[in-house]
Parts: C-alpha cells; sequence; structure tokens
C-alpha cells in the first residue's frame, strides 16, 4: 500500500506554529501519512477564497488522498465537522460552505464527524484544526472508514457560488475570484462556457480599460501588454504579460468584470 | 519501525535557500526521516519567541521526535551545540536559551554535542545550521544513541521565563508574549493559575481599554468586541471577534497587561 | 531502496495553490517522493536569482536527488523543457538559463524533455510545473531512465554569469548577487579567489561606506558594526552583527562593490 497523502488548506499563515501543529497532530494520529502543504495563506475568515484554491487543487493530488480545510470563523461554536467522500477523494473541513465548490462539481456524500473519539483530547474551543479536523485525517489515512466517524447528513452548508449574470443580449456580468501572485486576475467566465472569444470579436471591460485580445499564452504578447486568457484553472483570467495586471487596471477581488460579443 | 518526525523551527525565513538546504543536510545523512516545518518566520535572534513556538508545538508530534531549532546569534562563537532529551522527545539546539521552556516544564537531560564525527565538514563559521544541527539530528534519526553525541552538561542556559508579577493584593501585570496572525495577543496568565476569571468579575487592562468579559470560543462575541479567552497555547489571549485585537488595541509583544480582581 | 527526494524552486510564492498542485501532480505519478521546498519565493520571473539559490542548494541534498527549478516566464511559447544529469543529480527545468550555474561548476549531459507520454494531458498553456516539469520529475523518481525522456541537446541556453571585473591593478568592481533575509549582501567575490584579504590591508566601497575588516564569524564583531565575511555559500558577503547590512549601507541587488587592496 502506497503512502497516504493528506493535504493542509488553512489560513494559520506560517509565521505561528500553527501549521506545524497540525502536521504534529495528523503524525501522533498516522506516522506514515505524507503531509503536504497547499496553503496557510488564505485571508484570514475567508471561506471563499479557501473553496476556491481548494477546488483548483485536490484534483491534482492522488486518488484517495485527504484534503483538511481549517479556515473556521466560527470555531468553538456549534458548526458541525465534516467528512466528505468526493470522486475518490476524503474531505475533512468545518461545515461551513468551504467544500461548496466540490459539492457543485462532483457526486459527494458528506458525514457529520461527530464520533469524538476521533478527536484529541481535551478538544480546546479554539484549535479545532489541532484537535477535531487533524486527528480525523489521520485515523482516514490509518484506514478508518467513513462511516466510523458519524451519519450521513444532507443539511451540509452550500454557499451560492456567483457565476456571471447575462446583463444583455450579448453581454454578460461576471467578478474578479482571484489575483495571484503574478497580479494575473483570476475571473468567474468558465473558458470552456466562454468559448466564443476564440472565434469573434469581444470587449471584457475591467477597471478603465477594454480588452479586445485572447491569447493562448503569456509569453505570446510584448511586456505590459493586458489581454484575456485561459488559465490553469479553467476561468479566463485578465493577465499581462510580465507584468501585473491588477495593478495596471487597479481591479481588486469582486470587481465586476463585463464581457460584451460584438 | 515508523519513520522519524524532524520538525524545524528557525528565524531564516523562507525567501533564501536557507530552509531546503537544512532539510537537505538532514535528509542526506538520514533519507527515510519525515522532516516537518514548524516554523521558519521567528523574528530574526529572537531566542525567546522560538522558546515560546517550540513550547506550544513540540508535545502534539510522535514520541520520539527530534526538534531542531535554529535561532542563532551567536553561530560561529563558542556558544555550544546540545543535544537535550525531555519526556521522550529530542531536541537539538544552540546552548542559547532557546530550550529553556522544555526545561522549565520537563524533565531533562542535556548535552553537550561535542563529537564533531556527527557534524557535515568542512564546518562554515555561519551556518551551523546546515553543518551541525541538522546533521546531528539525521544521525539521531538514523538511530545513534544520545550519549555518543558528548557528555551530559549541567551549565546549560536557562532564560529567566517572565510571569505576572503580583503588583497588589488582587491585581496582577504581565505581558504580551506574541502576537499571532489573526492579532490575537497571547499573554502570560496561564489559564490555569488565573482560572478565577471564570468565577469572579475582573478588569483586563491592555492599551488605553479595560477588557471585563471572558469568553469560552471566538464565534461567541459580536464582531469587533473585546474579550479574554483560554487559547490553544495554555495562556490566556486577548481577542477580538474576526478582527484583530492587536490593531484595535495598539499594543505589541512586550506590552504591560494588568489584570484585577474586582 | 532508499525514498527519492524531488526538491522544488520556483516563483509561485506559497499564497496560492501553485506550489501544492505542483506537489501533487509529483505525487500523483511517484507516490512515494519525498518532496521538499528550496523556496518558492524566489522574485517572480528572476532567472538569475534562481540559478543562484540553486546553485547554493543541490549539493547538500543526498544523491540521486531531482530538482524541479520552475521559473518560467516564457512557459507557453517554445522554450523547451530539459532534464540535465550533473554530479549524480537531476535537474528538470525550462531551458531559460536557470541551470547555468550548474553547467559552469560540473560536467553534464543536458537532454530536451521532448517525450509527451511524461507529461501530464491535456498540457495547459500556463502551468508548465504542473503539467509538463512536475510529471517528468515524477516518473524519473520512479525510476524512468534519463536517455526515455529524448535526445541529448548541445545548445542548451546558458547566461552569462557576471564576475568581478578587474578595474585597477589592485582593484575589482563586483556586485551584490543576492541579500538574504539578515540584511546580509551576497557578493559575486568568491571566497577562495579572495582569500588574500584575509593576509593583508584591505578596502571594500559598498554604499557610501568604506569596510576594511574581515571576520571569521557573525558573533565576533560589536553589535551594527560592518564586516566582510566568508558566508556560507563560498562567497565573501557584507555583514552587520545582529543588524541589515542592507539597510545599514543602502544597497540592493545588483549595487557595485569595490575591493581594493591596499
Amino acid at each position: 500500500m502506497s503512502t497516504k497523502v493528506i493535504t493542509l488548506l488553512t489560513d494559520f499563515g506560517l509565521r505561528d506554529h500553527f501549521a506545524g501543529v497540525l502536521k504534529g497532530s495528523v503524525l501522533s494520529v498516522c506516522p506514515e501519512a505524507q503531509v503536504v502543504d497547499i496553503t496557510h495563506e488564505v485571508t484570514a475568515f475567508d471561506i471563499l477564497e479557501a473553496a476556491f484554491q481548494l477546488a483548483q487543487s485536490w484534483r491534482y493530488f492522488p486518488a484517495g488522498s485527504i484534503h483538511v480545510v481549517v479556515v473556521d470563523p466560527g470555531v468553538g461554536s456549534n458548526r458541525r465537522p465534516v467528512v466528505a467522500e468526493a470522486a475518490g477523494h476524503f474531505f475533512v473541513a468545518p461545515d461551513n460552505g468551504v467544500l461548496s465548490m466540490i459539492y457543485a462539481e462532483e457526486e459527494h456524500v458528506v458525514r457529520h464527524a461527530s464520533e469524538e473519539r476521533f478527536f484529541r483530547h481535551p478538544v480546546s474551543q479554539t484549535f479545532h484544526g489541532r484537535d477535531v479536523f487533524a486527528p480525523i485525517a489521520g485515523h482516514l489515512a490509518s484506514g478508518v472508514a467513513t462511516s466510523e466517524f458519524g451519519p450521513v447528513t444532507e443539511d451540509y452548508l452550500r454557499l451560492p457560488l456567483e457565476k456571471p449574470v447575462r446583463t444583455a443580449r450579448r453581454g454578460w456580468t461576471g467578478a474578479v475570484l482571484k489575483i495571484d501572485r503574478f497580479g494575473n486576475l483570476i475571473t468567474n467566465f468558465r473558458a470552456d462556457e466562454f468559448a466564443r472569444v476564440y472565434q469573434q470579436d469581444f470587449e471584457v471591460l475591467a477597471g478603465l480599460r477594454a480588452i479586445e485580445k485572447v491569447e493562448r499564452n503569456y509569453a505570446s504578447s510584448s511586456p505590459g501588454e493586458v489581454f484575456f486568457i485561459e488559465g490553469s484553472s479553467g476561468y479566463f483570467e485578465i493577465a499581462a504579460s510580465q507584468a501585473s495586471a491588477a495593478k495596471i487596471l487597479g481591479c481588486g477581488v469582486g470587481a465586476p468584470i463585463e464581457l460584451r460579443l460584438l
């Protein structure tokens, strides 16, 4: 049997000991697990950002991987821990909507992880990553069946996932989902749904600029030029060759993006 | 035999290659070791911060784990490397006080790691993490007994660990030990020693504010409200629901915190 | 057989999911690989900085390690992926010069990794780290011979590596290669080529200061004093005891450094 991969996605940051402790807590239950960071730099408490990052990541890991998501503004309240199965992967997270994009894209079974014998005791009120989510992941990696953790639930939380809204016969208003390190604006226009931009003239309005060009790769433009491009995430991005499109356009997360087919 | 876990806690940061090289140096001695970061973002040269982060972390790792701490302003001077054993864990560090909280809390044996055959040669004057501490950890993980590394020593360095000072019949003055990513102020009031705040009225003076409320979890307050809370570290923290208490109060590390029982 | 180590060196940063996805892509091909970060914080698109960091790191990893470097401003263009072998290590990178320091220091064989059956499909135009470089590394770790990946090539890209220029009979002008987290200025004066500074008087001009002292370790100076020191990288550095030399001198990467033997 090959090593079990456990991924971590949190808003803990890397300055504190929290991410390290999460790993210790996993390894104390299952020393053979291979623990891999997706990121610990999700904006604090930003459930939607975490949902998006998870959706961009999980399918590139081996089947059977266990994905632990701890962006948990409600820690210590009565929000439930859940264990979800989808597409041969496992997800351990608070029931606060952070798995919404998995739910939207894949068939899934969600369980309320109510069996406290899989928790670390005493359970603190402030660090369920360490005491609840990491131990559950460790037990999953050790071979405990999902059915052991608690009953199937149907009333788990799903967040509305904003899609572009049709605002004219040939026009849609979408939004910026995320800005990556390179300053690329990841929009919520799915590349497969808006593939027409490859065949016909269009205009994308972002900030004060109109973008009329779609590129196949970052390198084909001259430095500084702004263009539309199908990102590795499956969404169209607004990018600038070797420069930050976010800075050029002055746009942030949530900024409206209009697409008009001409 | 299960994989040996080696944790790393340094002030190397993540922009440079230092933390990566530390891992290479461990793996060159013991390729089977599982190397886990606690953090590399300790404030440069801050021995007390590292001591605190270690104290918050080590016990959540499996028994037999090896904890390497490299916050080492005296690298190249004649400060000694030490190997300590406590509570079934191992610690490899410069003898500069960074293990003080372990010494204060657990029975321990400290050895001066003088046996240079376990070092990487030539030993540089500026990077003992790579040439001294990581190789020692690798040899420990490979099964070398602690007694091989050098003689037991009694005159290792212990830093005075500040505790709150009693400044009135029902008043104590403590301090902020650390500010975490969420802006929570971790104080040096131990939750088990000051549990009376749950039973009686009290006042905590921090910055220009008086805090009179203790909460069991972050979620029970309204956003922005400031309160006292038992943190996952075992110390009381001053927190604000979904906001940074540090920003609200304008307090930094070392700021005085007064507690008065009313 | 021992675990195969795969190191990652990129400019992806740690806020996004890119570094995590790279690991997933490696582990999907070779779940037994041990994936280790060197850094993901290379300045975006800075091929020379990545080349330097790689040169400082690779030899501290076990023989047979696989080093994946993804600093790739030309992603999606026709720059080729390469697999290089040198000194018993393997390197997987875009052919953009990022391996130049390896080429300069070690005998090497470079192959154009043209065999697309080792890629992840479909290959995106924007994320070859995930779809090309990581899968190649995974297959190498799984035991695929380098000859399988494509033909040996001789016209791979080598960048000119700046060395200090002799500007007087006893004077050289070099430059700052890098500034590390502690504010040490790493110069391009190799310690073995300029060892004369230990035997005779000299002057190093940096910013507005003249430095006349070489130290064997950081701890031997009084706090704040600026000095020349042989760094762990094999180059002379300009350092300040427990302070940032970069801040004291006001120098950045690329700043000229003059050395005069007196």
